[in-house]
């Protein structure tokens, strides 16, 4: 039976992941002979879609990050304990969009609250289960904006709004990780055609399984 | 000029709190020659007063600790960023109706994370602002108890449900405090009618007035 039971998918706004993480869950299930859960942070129950409803809110003065960081830990927490876990001790294998690197490279890297401090606060909430691998989409910030601004401007988020150097600051966090991580995070460019993008996502899985 | 900016007032559900907070404005208004804020935990800004809704609600299975600790401390981050970190700027002599003690009572002894762990947690939300004196109102478990289904059947909240072996935990937990914080935290008997621990709280609070 294969070691690999939690995967998380990590990017930009415009990477593309939930299409890459959809079109992945045939050939994994067949990789692993499990059943798959598809999941989404923040979300998935019903307190952490209420935590996800207040992070979107629009407020003035805007959200301390402390404050943001905290409610996503939460957040986290709850969709670990209620949607990742339960699955996981049914022997499914899970998929989730976004799990921990985000905070690092948002919060801790864009928002400038340190990766170190970020990732300790966010012990309290995942205590030690990390990801058996995590795909990172790799994009330049341009794209990814064009992308989202081209295919969603009617869902244009509190995050979109901030400026290219906050969407810089999570790319080079995100590179920093990958880097940091080496035998749990594998970068996939996905600078290229989807089919592209797909076809390297599931050479990365096939060679790093376990 | 005194250097006391900054006071919270624990204890128990039905130990009075907000009765006595009420009680001494007056007398620490002429103490400390300021202008006061009274506020409480958790609540006090537009985010804050959403974590306490979710806080609230009641869902099955119930919330996990560590979830309700995460919240307890982005709805205290919210409340000292946005209430009472601008009235200390302004010079204001701020009561807050619960603070830092009231998580490691309640989700540090009464749902056993260990206080120590939630201290180290809270200390993102509150980095390092505690209070300069914090006065504990003292009450067996029971007393307390029949104050609150005597006087607030109508409000029983989720806390008020839980058991006496709870209730025990958290007042156990308080004591500790009381006696690992002698210079910060003074304990008043509010097992009294109320006048004699409104006096019994004036006396101390003039007693550790700096």
């Amino acid at each position: 039976m294969t070691k690999m039971q939690f995967l998380s998918f990590e990017g930009p706004e415009g990477a593309g992941k939930s299409t890459v993480i959809q079109a992945v869950v045939p050939f994994l299930a067949e990789l692993s002979g499990r059943e798959i859960l598809v999941t989404r942070e923040p979300g998935g129950s019903q307190i952490a879609e209420g935590i996800r409803t207040l992070l979107q809110e629009k407020t003035d003065p805007a959200m301390d990050p402390w404050t943001e960081a905290l409610l996503l830990a939460a957040s986290r927490r709850e969709h670990l304990v209620q949607t990742v876990e339960p699955a996981l001790r049914e022997n499914k294998l899970v998929l989730s969009d976004r799990y921990l690197d985000s905070s690092l490279a948002y919060q801790g890297g864009a928002r400038k609250l340190g990766v170190d401090r970020v990732a300790a606060l966010n012990d309290f909430a995942i205590q030690g289960r990390l990801p058996d691998l995590t795909i990172y989409l790799d994009l330049p910030v341009e794209i990814g904006l064009k992308r989202i601004f081209a295919n969603r401007q009617d869902k244009i988020d509190r995050l979109d709004e901030e400026d290219l150097s906050f969407h810089q600051a999570v790319r080079q966090t995100y590179l920093q990780l990958v880097e940091d991580n080496t035998d749990r995070i594998k970068l996939v460019d996905a600078n290229q055609d989807l089919a592209a993008v797909i076809a390297q996502v599931k050479e990365v899985l096939k060679a790093n399984w376990r």
